[in-house]
C-alpha cells in the first residue's frame, strides 16, 4: 500500500530537523542527536555528512559523552559561513546585521533615524549597510536570505506595511522596495517587531520551551508577538497581536490615539504617557523613559507617581490578555522592559486583582534575555526558516 | 536510511484521514477521496475495506461521477452505528444526546436546570439520560466515547471545572464524576461551551474553511472559543478564551462581576445587562432576552435604547478582539445571537470606528449555522477526535 511521504521527503524533513536542532541548541554530539531526533546512529551520520558537504554544519573531533563506549563527534552549525541579513527599522534608529546560523550576530551597523521619516527613506541607508556588511563575508559563504523587523501592521503575503501609526506610515511596500534595492529575488521577509522578538525569545531567550507566550514590545506604540500552542499567531492577514489598540479607557477620559481611535492601551502605557505623567513631555525616546525611571529611583515623587500609574495600566492590560490567552510567559520588551522593572509590584498587584486565578496562576512575568538583539535575531529567524524547511534546496539555489 | 513513520503508522494516519474526511464532508465517492487525500485508487480501496470491516464506514452502490470511466463507489460514515454521547450543562437546562459519526444527532433528552445548582447535581440526571439513550442503541454499535460542554473554566488535563462564575461553581471535578457515574474508564472529555461550539461551527457550520475564528457564546456569562491558524487555542492550562472577563469599563462606573473583578465585558453585554437596561430585571433566561428584542421590534423605546447600548458594547469588545486576533470570522452564539441580530448596525458601526482597518477589513460577522445543536455536536467532536486519531484502536477496545 503506497502512501505517506516518499523517502526523499523524509530525508529532507530529517535534514531540516537536524539542522534546526543545532541551530537552536548549538553544538550537539551525535549521541545526543540520536536521542533527541529519534533516529539511529547511522542515519544521523548520513544526515550530518550531507549537511557538512554543502557547508551547513561542521564536525569537531570528539567530546566526552560521560557514557561508556566511543566518544561522540560533535555537530555544530557553521555560524561563520551560513548567515542571514537582519534589518530593523525602529522608532529612533535603523540597524542592520549579519547573523550566523545558530543566532550569532557576526557584524552590525546602526544609524539614528529621525522620527517622522518614511519607509522609503529607510531603504537607502539599510541597503548601504548590507553592502558594507557584505564586503566582510568570507568566500564560499551561504546567505539564507534577509528579514526586516518593523513597528507596524505587516501584510503576510507581500510584506506591505499597511499602517505604522507611530511612524506615520500608510501602505508602504517595504518588502518589495528592500528586495529590489538589495537585488534579492528571493524577496525580503518583513515581520512586525513584536512578532520577530517573540520568535527570537521563544527560540533562544526568555520563552524557550514555552508553548503559550505573549511578548509585549513597547516604545511610543505597543504591540504583542503571540505564540499559542507552540506556533506564532498571525491572524488572517498577518495583523494579529495589535494589543496596543485594545481600548482600555473608553469614554471622554480616553486620550486620542495615533490610530484614530481613543483610549487605546498604548495611550496609557506608551512612552508619551509616561513622560507626560512625569511632567517631562519635552524629551523623547528611550532616554526619556530611562530618565523617569532614574528620577523615581532618586525619590522624585512625580516620577514615582508616573511609574505607579503606568505600572497599574500595564498590569490592567496584561490581566485582560492573561484572561484571553492563558499564557505561561509574558515578556516585557522595548521600553516596557524598563517600565516593568521599575513597576513590577504594581503590575503584579493589578494582575492578581483583575485576572481570573485559573488564567494567571502559572503565568511568569519576564524581561527579555536577548535585549536589543532580539529584533535582529528574530528578523534573521524569518530568513533561516526557509533554510530549515529545505536545507539542500537553499544551498543549491 | 531508516527514518520517519513506519508503514503501520502511515496506514493509521491514512485510515484517520479518510474517516475524518467522510465525518466532515459526508458521503464521498472513492474518486473524490483519491483526489482529496492524494492517495491512489487501490490505497483508497484498501483503507475503505479496513474501515468497513470494523463497521466505521459503509459503501453504497455506484454514483455518477460526471466523468468518463467507471462510476465510483460512495463511502459514507456509519452514523447509525458509530456514535458518541454528548452532554451539555447550560445555565438553565441539561441536555444529553447520542450523536452519530458525521455529526448527526440521533436521539436527545432535555431537562430544566434550576439556576444555582452544583455540578454534582447535574451528574445524576445526565447519567440517567445516557442510560435511557443507551437502551435504543442497535446491537453491534460502536461508542466512540463521551464529551460534555459546560459554562466554565475547564482544566485540560482532567476536566476539573475550576470556576463557573455564572453557575457559582468552584473546583468541581466534573470529568471524573461523570466518568465514574457512567462507568466509562476512557474518561469523559470536558470542554468549555464556547470552545465546543467553535469546534462544531468550524467543522460543519458558519466557520467551515476559516483558519482564524472567534466564536462568542453568551448567556449570563460570555466566553469565546478561538481558532488560530486552523487550531483550537487552549492556552497553558486550558483556560484561554475568557474574553467575557476582559475589563472594558474600568473605574467606578464598571459594575461588579461574578468573577470578583469589576467592569468585565460580560457585565455590559450579558443577559443581566440587557434586561436591566430595558427595565425588565424581574425576568431571566433566553425568554427575557427575546422579550426585550421583541419589545424593541414593537417600538418600545426603552427596549430599543437597551439594544443600542448593548450592541454598542458588543461592537466595542469585538473591536478589541479583532485588533488582537485579526480573525476572518466572528460568530455570535447563545443569546448574543439574538442581541447581534437586533443590533447588527450598532455592532458594525462601533467595530468600524474602533478597530484598525487592516485588522477588520476582511472580517465576517456571522450567526451560528448549527443553532443550539452546536453544544451537542461540539461535545461529540471531543469524543470523535480520539476515534479519528486511531480508528482501529478505538473499535478494538
Amino acid at each position: 500500500m503506497r502512501a505517506g511521504p516518499s523517502q526523499e521527503e523524509i530525508r529532507r524533513q530529517n535534514l531540516g530537523a537536524l539542522l534546526r536542532y543545532v541551530h537552536l541548541h548549538g553544538p550537539t554530539s551525535r549521541a545526543e542527536l540520536t536521542t533527541a531526533l529519534g533516529l539511529n546512529r547511522s542515519t544521523i551520520g548520513a544526515l550530518t555528512a550531507d549537511l557538512a558537504a554543502v557547508g551547513l554544519v561542521g564536525e569537531d573531533g570528539s567530546r566526552e559523552t560521560g557514557r561508556a563506549g566511543r566518544p561522540s563527534l560533535v555537530v555544530r552549525p557553521r555560524s561563520d559561513r551560513v548567515y542571514a541579513y537582519a534589518l530593523s527599522i525602529e522608532v529612533d534608529r535603523l540597524r542592520a546585521a549579519r547573523v550566523g546560523l545558530g543566532g550569532r550576530i557576526l557584524d552590525e551597523r546602526t544609524a539614528e533615524r529621525p522620527r517622522g521619516t518614511l519607509a522609503a527613506e529607510a531603504v537607502g541607508p539599510l541597503t548601504a549597510f548590507v553592502k558594507e556588511l557584505h564586503q566582510a563575508v568570507p568566500a564560499g559563504s551561504v546567505c539564507a536570505g534577509s528579514g526586516v523587523a518593523v513597528c507596524g501592521l505587516v501584510r503576510r503575503d507581500d510584506g506591505m506595511v499597511r499602517l505604522g501609526p507611530t511612524m506615520g506610515w500608510v501602505d508602504e511596500p517595504l518588502g518589495t522596495a528592500l528586495a529590489e534595492a538589495l537585488g534579492d529575488d528571493r524577496g525580503v521577509l518583513v515581520g512586525n517587531v513584536s512578532d520577530v522578538c517573540a520568535l527570537a525569545e521563544h527560540a533562544r531567550g526568555a520563552a524557550v520551551g514555552c508553548d503559550n507566550v505573549i511578548y509585549l514590545y513597547g516604545d511610543v506604540g505597543v504591540g504583542a508577538g503571540i505564540i499559542t500552542g507552540g506556533r506564532r499567531m498571525t491572524g488572517h492577514g498577518g495583523y494579529g497581536g495589535e494589543v496596543g489598540h485594545m481600548v482600555v479607557h473608553p469614554g471622554p477620559g480616553g486620550r486620542p490615539c495615533l490610530c484614530g481611535s481613543r483610549g487605546c492601551w498604548e495611550t496609557e502605557i506608551g512612552e508619551h504617557a509616561l513622560v507626560r505623567a512625569a511632567g517631562r513631555a519635552d524629551t523623547v525616546g528611550r532616554e526619556a523613559v530611562l530618565a523617569v525611571v532614574d528620577a523615581a529611583d532618586r525619590g522624585d515623587s512625580m516620577a514615582q507617581s508616573a511609574i505607579r500609574q503606568i505600572g497599574d495600566w500595564l498590569g490592567f492590560g496584561v490581566a485582560n490578555l492573561v484572561n484571553i490567552f492563558n499564557p505561561e510567559t509574558v515578556v516585557f520588551g522595548g521600553t516596557l522592559r524598563d517600565v516593568y522593572l521599575a513597576a513590577a509590584a504594581h503590575v503584579r498587584s493589578r494582575l492578581n486583582s483583575t485576572a481570573l486565578p485559573a488564567c494567571r496562576e502559572h503565568v511568569r512575568l519576564r524581561t527579555p534575555k536577548l535585549g536589543d538583539d532580539a529584533q535582529l535575531i528574530g528578523a534573521a529567524e524569518l530568513a533561516f526558516e526557509q533554510l530549515l524547511a529545505d536545507p539542500l534546496d537553499v544551498t543549491a539555489g
